[in-house]
């Protein structure tokens, strides 16, 4: 049987440059690099230490880690290139196309635990895989606070908004709602934080979400999404790019907004409380964590995204009319923050 | 179809007592009556505060959790007795005779996390199933130092394997290997601590062994262990008393030696470090902790489990020759601790 013409309802997917996989890391490399420069910058006394490893299997990476920083207690960012024989089965149920196919994947992914718990910890992953005939990016970027402010997340998701704009009108309203729905912790009936994008399998066809995943707790899409104009994989790319850049300018001005802010015991205890969620959420429902741990990844590097120090206490639950509850009611759910405007005071 | 004879392949079940239920939930809630006694007496200050609650699905339970003792820095103590329309698929799985019944399940579960780094953690937990046709028993008990004790090893496995002893002359080699087994961190090449035991599907069928589950990391055993006489229901129950019973024996001891050992910052940091891998192996691996978030248990009694205080460290490694090496060269891999004897000085 011969394919003459290319079928009309199943768009013909771009394919990647020869090059593609040397501009990807190039990007992936440079995103670790510039992003390790502004941390050192605005921490002003912390710098990344940085471990270079190899993967048995093929492959390898570069780990840095602040520690003890004026600002960021811990913070990890961690480039890799990995490859192999085959694609887990997790991925090829995604992407049964990649069977009987070699696979190669390259990354930069960020984890930062701020001391003052008026700065946020923030979230950043982006990824590209190819194997035989498919390729994708998948990655996003989120923001975990523990003092909320609106103004806060309002400007971390405007300037998201923004990047994803420039690209394609749907993406930031389907990433967004996206990131909602998969960093959510079903058994404390929370969003890990004020979300951000999250998105995967982006290989340029129509359909932009892909989710959810086999056990993500609630899906909030469930392929209502219209079928979009296919892409190419130079503008997916350019999309990434956009998003890796755009960090700077979402999160930086937070810290520096918030950094000087004076907070006592009974705050430093309520961020320690809280970045239990993080550890719940990472070990319990985070696919690349869980899967990394269970298929010999580099240990110490998955878990570089673990909080510093963290408290669990059974049966808290935030006094009324306080901060600390003013979080659960309105920032531990899923609100239009881009639409957020700053009241007329 | 009329069965008029028992097959010889496979042994009759023996059945539970009409009043089965009633009398393992009866000693559930008595084991967590006596353990909470023996818990405030070692530790003078403490008291435990009890929280009943109800499960919209049938069934409840009370949780009692001690917080801020002199011994225990948090302590948990949860009696449960549940029932429902169907067994999770995992487990029927595990027991497919029970497809299309209703289950009642009722146990007794205990983490503790002393203050003193010189004090093990030790968790037990005894449970019972009833669903159509089939019962069993599971459950196990097993102790996690910081700055461990051979003396300390040794007297807990000698004394849990005397109470198995009392019952079956396999029930100590077999429950120990699974525990060794069941409480291993693939990603860290670590066990949980130095042991105890563990079981699961105790019918009083021949197979004493019935692991691994499916997603176990290292099966040790692959059901070499040999059909053994089957045993009544009133058999294994027995063996659990003994076993609920033999908690204060085992453990109490080692706390009385060790509460008034002094330390100082550098045990403590190292303790709050290895606490740590108790929330990574229940977050991660314990079947308990998963299948409960992610069905609708009560998050609060399930999470009691993880430690008030923790630490990760970004590429921590004991220095060689130190107390702190000789727990990951001598205490995080499976040793024959019964058989242990206190080398002449």
């Amino acid at each position: 049987m011969t394919i003459s013409s290319t079928p009309k309802t199943t768009p013909s997917k771009s394919l990647p440059p020869s090059d593609a996989k040397a501009r990807v890391k190039q990007f992936m490399r440079q995103l670790q690099d510039e992003i390790c420069q502004v941390l050192e910058h605005i921490d002003g006394i912390g710098t990344f230490q940085e471990d270079a490893w190899e993967r048995p299997e093929g492959g390898g990476g570069r780990s840095r880690v602040i520690q003890d920083g004026a600002v960021f207690e811990q913070g990890g960012v961690n480039f890799s290139e990995v490859w192999g024989s085959h694609l887990p089965p997790s991925i090829l149920a995604q992407r049964p196309e990649a069977e009987g196919h070699g696979f190669y994947a390259t990354g930069t992914s960020m984890v930062l635990h701020p001391r003052n718990p008026y700065v946020p910890t923030v979230h950043l992953n982006y990824r590209y895989f190819e194997a035989g005939p498919v390729w994708w990016f998948g990655g996003g970027s989120d923001l975990t606070p523990y003092y909320a402010n609106a103004e806060d997340a309002a400007h971390f998701h405007a300037t998201l908004k923004q990047g994803c704009n420039a690209h394609h009108r749907e993406y930031y309203q389907v990433f967004k709602h996206w990131c909602d729905e998969y960093f959510y912790l079903k058994h404390r009936q929370e969003t890990r934080g004020v979300g951000g994008l999250f998105f995967d399998y982006q290989d340029g066809q129509g359909q932009l979400y892909q989710g959810p995943y086999s056990d993500t707790p609630s899906a909030i899409y469930s392929n209502q999404i219209g079928t979009q104009a296919p892409r190419t994989w130079e503008e997916v790319f350019a999309f990434v790019c956009t998003c890796g850049k755009t960090f700077e300018k979402a999160y930086v001005p937070i810290v520096e907004r918030r950094q000087s802010m004076e907070y006592g015991d009974p705050q430093r205890q309520f961020q320690l409380y809280r970045r239990g969620r993080y550890v719940e959420f990472n070990l319990v429902y985070d696919r690349g964590t869980i899967f990394g741990l269970q298929t010999n990844g580099r240990t110490e590097s998955i878990l570089m995204s673990l909080p510093p120090l963290v408290r669990w206490e059974y049966g808290y639950e935030p006094e009324p009319n306080t901060p600390e509850a003013e979080l659960y009611e309105t920032f531990l759910k899923p609100q239009d923050w881009a639409s957020w405007t700053s009241p007329v005071t």
